[in-house]
């Protein structure tokens, strides 16, 4: 029975590849560069796009949010004048906790891709199935806040090793938790040896510069 | 195509109660009162049972610990001498990102359940997929922490819906976040109007007498 099940699982996954596939295709041939954004629930990652988002130095963006229900997100950032689409995947049924390739394929022809060279695209916060599904994008980035605590890594190898970026943020809280940072980063580079990683708060703004021109690098990388 | 992925999964949870009421049958059986514990990752589950399992007022409380992978919350609490039990769902596959009715009842020949008055079977950390399914509990609470932000009610409303109580954590850390409570309290109304709720702090103790009560409280109430 649960090879069974992981037969499924498989075929499932396959089955979104392809799709994915198709969604990176129609990005390229619009010169658009694709970041797929995770984090568990509450770990600042629209924060952090609004604190990036008025400020890219020439590079059009937009966002496609995905969330179970309602469009809070979405709100915050359309009111700084920022293309957004929205996709919830509550319809009839308790809700998907990630987004998949279909998913994005749906929401494509809302998305001004014409107008944009950067879409970064807000998965469901999760720490657990945004890594298992690829939907079309160029790079994977996750955000971890400190007040997750250290063991983060260890608890969910599949996720910080799927993205090539781990924000640490929240760093502004350090001095009130029992948080070892030296811990985490042990921690990281024992599940992702290596991987680039950087400090921030989203809410002081220390250490954007530094998120804002790994986006633009990204970007540009890509499109030169 | 929607409708039929509709179906299965709920043929999928149908097939999830039926196991989940056997497991209810078997926990009634050696009179063990259940709990299931849910929230986000990071929201301090694990160190709200440090803080009260030691000191249980007579209650005989066990542990079954989901995790996707690794065993460091079981550790932590079987250094309490506290009866665990782990589930990892990771086998062959990327990870469950919850635990079902079957994964329990796998691991009940491992839970010595005559020598238990509670068992508190603590969740994969995600704020979606773990309300889909039952697992033969008595009653379902979850945490969040106020570092997670005041939208999360109205962002994942099937979770603060699906419990009877709702543990509000790290609230030492107020004073240092934009985060109004008042209006937390408002969403979660909006949502699961009058659920019960408290305010504590696993890391100061704050609140815990109240947590601990409750624990008792449901555990006897079901008992006599």
């Amino acid at each position: 029975m649960h090879r069974t099940h992981v037969k499924v699982l498989e075929g499932v996954l396959d089955a979104n590849d392809t799709i994915a596939s198709a969604n990176r295709d129609d990005f390229d041939e619009h010169g658009v560069v694709v970041v797929n954004l995770m984090s568990a629930p509450g770990s600042g990652k629209t924060t952090l796009l609004e604190q990036i988002v008025r400020d890219l130095d020439g590079v059009r963006v937009g966002v496609l949010e995905g969330d179970v229900q309602g469009s809070l997100d979405a709100d915050r950032l359309a009111s700084l004048h920022v293309p957004v689409t929205q996709i919830n995947t509550d319809p009839g049924f308790g809700g998907e906790c990630h987004l998949d390739a279909n998913m994005v394929r749906a929401a494509l022809p809302s998305i001004p891709l014409d107008e944009l060279d950067l879409l970064v695209i807000e998965n469901v916060g999760n720490l657990v199935c945004p890594a298992e599904f690829r939907i079309g994008e160029d790079h994977r980035v996750m955000v971890s806040s400190v007040t997750e605590g250290e063991d983060k890594p260890l608890k969910y190898p599949l996720m910080f090793r799927a993205c090539e970026l781990v924000v640490v943020n929240k760093i502004d809280l350090l001095p009130h938790l029992d948080f070892d940072l030296e811990r985490f980063l042990g921690n990281l580079d024992a599940v992702h040896p290596g991987v680039e990683r950087m400090l921030v708060s989203a809410r002081t703004g220390e250490g954007i510069e530094q998120w804002r021109d790994w986006l633009l690098r990204a970007t540009r990388l890509l499109r030169t």
